[in-house]
């Protein structure tokens, strides 16, 4: 075809234009206050830099406030103290959380079509319990003995072993490999690509060759819970590798065997957390950051992004760097490492000049002694 | 049975061996001069330290010219000037561009078996355009509303999401994952594993929990794209998650919502790159970078391997370390940490010397009074 | 359904409950010595933190010691020279050895449910040899010429490419992609989602824009070689990139284009190594290093967590730190930046009365000169 996505933009130009709201509206939705005209027509949101004429946007932050005088947004969510003038504004106490708000209200326009009922080229084993209103996409596999809970989707590739459980209204994106004997809990999304239940990386030395040490452990995911694409997570030795409810976990995360991370903690992209390690609740650890094994992390804990973490760090720490220290130690260190390549010509320059004065003063004591 | 692989080498040999070029016909091919035989027969290609006799190898970098007394290569692509003796040689300008050439041959002869046809187990959507030549392979799932273009070769497994859009003559490997919504353009190739199209990483903190912020947008790539194996590229929160026309992306890469690429780019693998942030066009990012989010990188910019990115980085740059810096400035600081531990120890001396001074200086300076 | 979890633990706790031995049967089995009560019994194993009553733990390093007062387990395999008392002990020269032997008699307790037979789903192309006994799971797909040896089990939506080879008793998890031309050996175990013989990633510039260097080379993977979830092998651009027989990767690892890695390696989670790089064997690498292309490293080599190899390491060296070097260096160099923070004041501090001692010296000697 001459070119694909001429007829996809008419489909896809359709489907935006659904959204169409008054400034009026959208005020009265955010509980805002609008300063300007109230008739102007919203069809959709974007950020202040990209935002084109009919779109709402927000400044969130005052890094952002330059740009009111460049955005071709059509009305802007702001905080009342925030000094903006010269646009149509709606504001609001919290504009971040007002423009969420919003973002509801399209998502609900823009709804993720997932798949319904269950495909004829789907396999399912013996004894597996099924929920009600269950969506099977094609080329799905269930193994035998597993229980498949309420409104559960799972989409096209996905497999899930032999005993496993997955909690109602749960979504997996395709491809999604699960292995046996592993519990997952309610409302969690796991995105495309994720492995859950792989054998954790264990092998003892025996004369030069490495000794499979057997991973019969499982995995419990709790409720509520989001895992990103391409991550993986490892089954424990033996036990149970846990993820707390309310956890959220980006994309090419490992979380390694027996690892234990508490409930509404947020792991960033590319983070790996080795064997054994526990991690408390309300944990932030930042994108590309390492965890040691056998490493105990409190509650409410915050790691900066690629730190690497290789001992205990107590509750409401903050840390960063590799090894990962509290973070205002850390930053006097940074600091340094900027005038290190001066250091070693200051003290060069101070030994000659030291060295200068030990010849004059000796020789002069030596003067004296006449 | 016994050995698998013995059946299989005799069918791989008899594939290997069906190049059969003399080094006078390579020469013509390259636009180069034989120093030595022209009726050497060429089978094969390979590095210079792994060639074996019959194959062709090539000295790119002076690095590697030792190697030209040591090599079993009965053939060897090298620069006039480089000063090569003992061997048959085909002297051309560039000699790494002219292997290049002699491997374009030798993978006409070598073709990709891509599949043909639509396979029977393939599951397609209501509403679906399917374009000419079209290729799908067993257990591929095309969902409502998608377009596929002319050429376009799905290996198995793959999965296409509901109102998608893939351009002509793109490959995309096996078990790939790509969600609703997303326009990948013409010529691209999609290595096995990816995931395109996943949430962005995006939650709101309200009460002790995390709100998930709907990720209702999507993601634009354009021509003669690569991604590598298992890398993930997540869909705007709104908007659009823009991949430039000519960009190379390698294995385990991440992408984050919104993020904007230019064209001609190249990201090399495990780089990460966070929500929003803008990348110009001829970027080259190494292995192993992490790029903060909200960050302006021009164009021409050049990041070293396991840099850091944290800010902007003007047009033209090449920068290195975390937090990235200058890369001549950078290097300086990996000078002096060398030189650190020993440092303490010289101001501690001269600490001790000055001391030392100041004492004997103030007591004569109390007896010079008297 | 109310609760899907309930009707689970059911046919969980009845699965393992199926060891039960007494603390003298588990002596025997390991040539320990009881101290204390032979008959208590033992229904499952856990670390001595987690520990219940009724399960056995071990402590294999003094580290562990203190938690001996505190553990519910039933019983402890201990080192005969631990000092150990108050419990029920099981005292062995390698507790942690004896402890793995005890896993396994579990472990065979709770067998991997592989799947049997070749499902319906299967499609298989031409002119594939399949040995005896081979597990074709639902959905998986064989291209043409393949090999695949006897006792093979192939998990759900696992691909196979055209002429390619797997060995005897190898475990392939679902949704593994295999390239066409890829050489795997006997006994290996795939873990779900690896990609092998995925394109290098080569690309020449030409007029600012990246030719791609074509791809034709294949993939060796010895015998009794682990790939963790979700790594990714490229396959040579020409010749064959090679992993050793018994070596060990764990998740989310890169492996470049004409990397040769030797026997009995252990490559650790999110490690890459870039193209063309060899790595000997007994190679131990930990998780999240980079090793830089066209590297050379010798036997028996050791590279700590999150190291950045850029050049050659001889055989038996121990580095760490990026750029990397010998670890104890670089140890000192980790102790020095800690007091990095302190060095820029004491430099000042020091030139500040240097500058005072060599005004009042001067001064001195101008009137000495008087």
């Amino acid at each position: 075809m001459d070119n694909p996505r001429e007829s996809f933009s008419a489909l896809e130009e359709n489907r935006v234009s659904s959204m169409d709201k008054s400034v009026g509206e959208l005020a009265s939705l955010v509980g805002g206050v609008v300063v300007g005209d109230p008739s102007v027509r919203i069809t959709g949101l974007n950020g202040i830099q990209q935002a084109q004429r009919g779109e709402l946007t927000f400044v969130g932050n005052r890094r952002y406030l330059p740009y009111l005088g460049t955005t071709a947004a059509s009305a802007v969510l702001v905080a009342p103290d925030a000094g903006a003038t010269g646009r149509t504004l709606i504001e609001v106490k919290n504009p971040y959380l007002a423009f969420v708000r919003v973002l509801q209200e399209y998502a609900a326009n823009t709804p993720i079509p997932h798949p319904t009922g269950i495909h004829e080229t789907v396999v399912v084993g013996r004894n597996v319990s099924l929920g009600q209103n269950v969506a099977l996409d094609a080329h799905v596999r269930i193994a035998d003995n597993c229980v498949v809970g309420d409104n559960v989707v799972l989409y096209a590739g996905v497999y899930v072993g032999d005993s496993s459980c997955i909690g109602n209204d749960t979504v997996i994106y395709p491809n999604v490999s699960i292995r046996e004997r592993i519990w997952i809990g309610a409302r969690c999304i796991i995105h495309a690509g994720v492995v859950i239940g792989s054998d954790g990386f264990g092998f003892a030395p025996v004369n030069g060759t490495w000794f499979k040490v057997p991973q019969v452990g499982t995995i419990r995911i709790g409720d509520d819970v989001e895992i990103g694409a391409n991550t993986a997570i490892d089954r424990a030795t033996f036990g149970t590798t846990i993820i707390g409810s309310g956890t959220k976990i980006d994309n090419l995360v490992q979380i390694g065997h027996n690892v234990e991370i508490g409930e509404h903690c947020v792991i960033s992209g590319m983070t790996g957390v080795a064997g054994s390690t526990r991690i408390g609740c309300h944990v932030t650890i930042a994108a590309q950051v390492g965890i040691a094994d056998h490493v105990e992390i409190g509650d409410n804990v915050t790691i900066a992004g690629r730190s690497g973490v290789t001992r205990a760090i107590a509750s409401g720490q903050i840390v960063s760097g590799f090894p990962a220290i509290d973070h205002e130690t850390d930053k006097r260190v940074v600091a340094g490492l900027r005038r290190l390549p001066e250091l070693p010509r200051r003290v060069r320059e101070l030994e000659r000049r030291i060295q200068k004065l030990e010849e004059e003063l000796h020789g002069k004591a030596a003067n004296h002694r006449d």
